[in-house]
């Protein structure tokens, strides 16, 4: 197997860049065949590695980036005002080939800015989409759009559907289910732009669309791919991720009640943490963008050093299925 | 305090109408003051009611109806192909003001058409919206609209946030903090609907808005009274009784693993099961029609009997607090 080289934005993200050089060390651990760059402040980046004993410096260096994108940033002013940025750093290393992805846990809406101005889009894609896998009664479906585009036309949708479909391929489905999210399943049901999606999405060649999915099908396991706008997506994941967190939080004081449930409590709790980690899917999987001239994983804000080490593997698996390459080929063969 | 009159739909709902006279026959003994007038095929209404000797046939009646609204039935056809079907048998009762309320578990399209055609709007209200009352972390939240509305302008988000601030102020909160759903908090985020409601619900006196919550900031608890469109809505509660049925069925599964975990299963169970009936909140508490010449309240259609008790204990509230002359006076102040 070849070395995969993976740019790290080391300076993004809620949990600060101490988590991050942690993830990557662990993530080398693992993978001897990855290679990884931490952009950001070198100084900084140093004093973390001194800590590290253990670490395969050949495989890993730091790139200088001298700025850093805040979380309340507007990605404008990420764009225009910072060129020194860590985040676009590392995306004009991916620009120049020198790397084969980036993983970045900062700011959304810029990151997506700069992945757009730097990487551009593939032929045939108007915008790229947020991609998460989210779990399921029967293992995991890929819901996009995240959050990325709020205002979506019937061929936008179309462009998420296809590109779902092939990030669902190269996750090992080999003919993945696509379904439309509204809210009921017959043909009547739904706004007007879910409608004019339907028929799109039922002319497309080699595309196995199933019909309209509901929210709670969508968890039933009804379909691989389930596609929708930003607005719509994005209120669906993080509304799922409060509830799961409410129910964690009821279970737990559910077990503190009592003298008796505290017994069964302490017996349960551990049962219970493992399901947690399931729970809260882009928290823990990353999100990756689809439809740019290279791989992008989002780590979420949050994540700390468990989820940004899964957004490096999901970025590794993007890059050993050439995942661009196979999108492109698919998009030329349907849209263009 | 004087009688309430409620109309029951008996024919409508997955479960059938055993279920829905046991729920009204539990109503009446928990309610001295209720009376009850269940709508359906005559013969077996008293064929069910027969097998229950305990019945108070005083606070009881039955009003023939000889057909029935099935749950697959478009809007259109119940409207006008059954004009003698339960469902709208009950809701003429009501317009004609011979009861005070109509609950029914039925198709919910053909409700709201029917509800639509034979009671009217409220004076300054386009669109009737449903509402629930969803759990979080802090309480309730009533979340509209649930599905009844999928293309919504500013100015109808608007009325949803009157009557679901009147609709809260009816169930004990004083001054309820209203939001609107959106995918983030600051100003810039969104689309064009949900900024265009934000500048009409700032300037609507009277009203508590709060600004923008977000998916996981309605669990959290951060607002009495929720607004979105109804395609938003009905995802958004679809998708979060699928992932609550999900997470109980895993809890289970994980306690059926091992020999220990078995055991702290067989314990942890009865107390995991109070909380699923907390987790399904349109199922357990019914959604009431706001906007309506009349009170109208909707079971789930798979609600069961406890289920069709709580559509009709909030049909009674809203009776006692005369929700739709409140949101007339309201709607008169605000809109007109």
């Amino acid at each position: 197997m070849s070395a995969q080289v993976i740019a790290i934005d080391a300076m993004g993200g809620d949990f600060g860049p101490r988590s991050i050089v942690q993830a990557s060390i662990a993530c080398l651990s693992a993978t001897p065949s990855l290679h990884l760059t931490l952009v950001g402040q070198p100084s900084l980046l140093e004093e973390l590695l001194s800590g590290q004993p253990a670490v395969d410096r050949s495989r890993l260096t730091i790139t200088p980036a001298s700025e850093v994108v805040t979380m309340d940033e507007k990605p404008s002013q990420a764009l225009r005002g910072k060129p020194d940025s860590s985040m676009r750093v590392a995306l004009e290393l991916l620009r120049e080939e020198k790397v084969q992805a980036c993983v970045s846990a900062g700011n959304t809406g810029a990151l997506m800015a700069l992945s757009r101005y730097v990487l551009k889009t593939l032929p045939g894609i108007d915008r790229p989409a947020m991609v998460a896998a989210i779990p399921t009664q029967r293992g995991y479906c890929q819901l996009l759009d995240l959050g990325a585009n709020v205002d979506c036309s019937a061929e936008h949708l179309l462009q998420f559907a296809i590109m779902g479909s092939v990030a669902a391929q190269t996750l090992g489905i080999a003919r993945p289910r696509v379904a439309l999210l509204n809210i009921g399943t017959e043909d009547i049901k739904g706004n007007q732009q879910v409608k004019l999606a339907a028929s799109l999405l039922q002319q497309a060649r080699g595309l196995n669309y199933i019909g309209f999915v509901e929210g709670d099908g969508l968890y039933r396991g009804e379909a691989d791919v389930v596609v929708c706008d930003g607005f719509v997506g994005n209120i669906l994941l993080k509304s799922s991720e409060g509830l799961a967190t409410m129910i964690s939080s009821r279970i737990e004081a559910l077990f503190r009640r009592s003298l008796l449930s505290r017994a069964v409590g302490a017996l349960a709790l551990p049962l219970m943490r493992r399901l947690q980690a399931d729970l809260a899917p882009a928290r823990h999987n990353g999100a990756s963008f689809l439809g740019l001239q290279g791989i992008v994983v989002k780590s979420h804000g949050s994540a700390g050093v468990q989820g940004f080490q899964s957004a490096i593997q999901r970025a590794l698996i993007e890059i050993q299925e050439d995942l661009p390459r196979r999108l492109h080929g698919r998009l030329e063969d349907l849209l263009l």
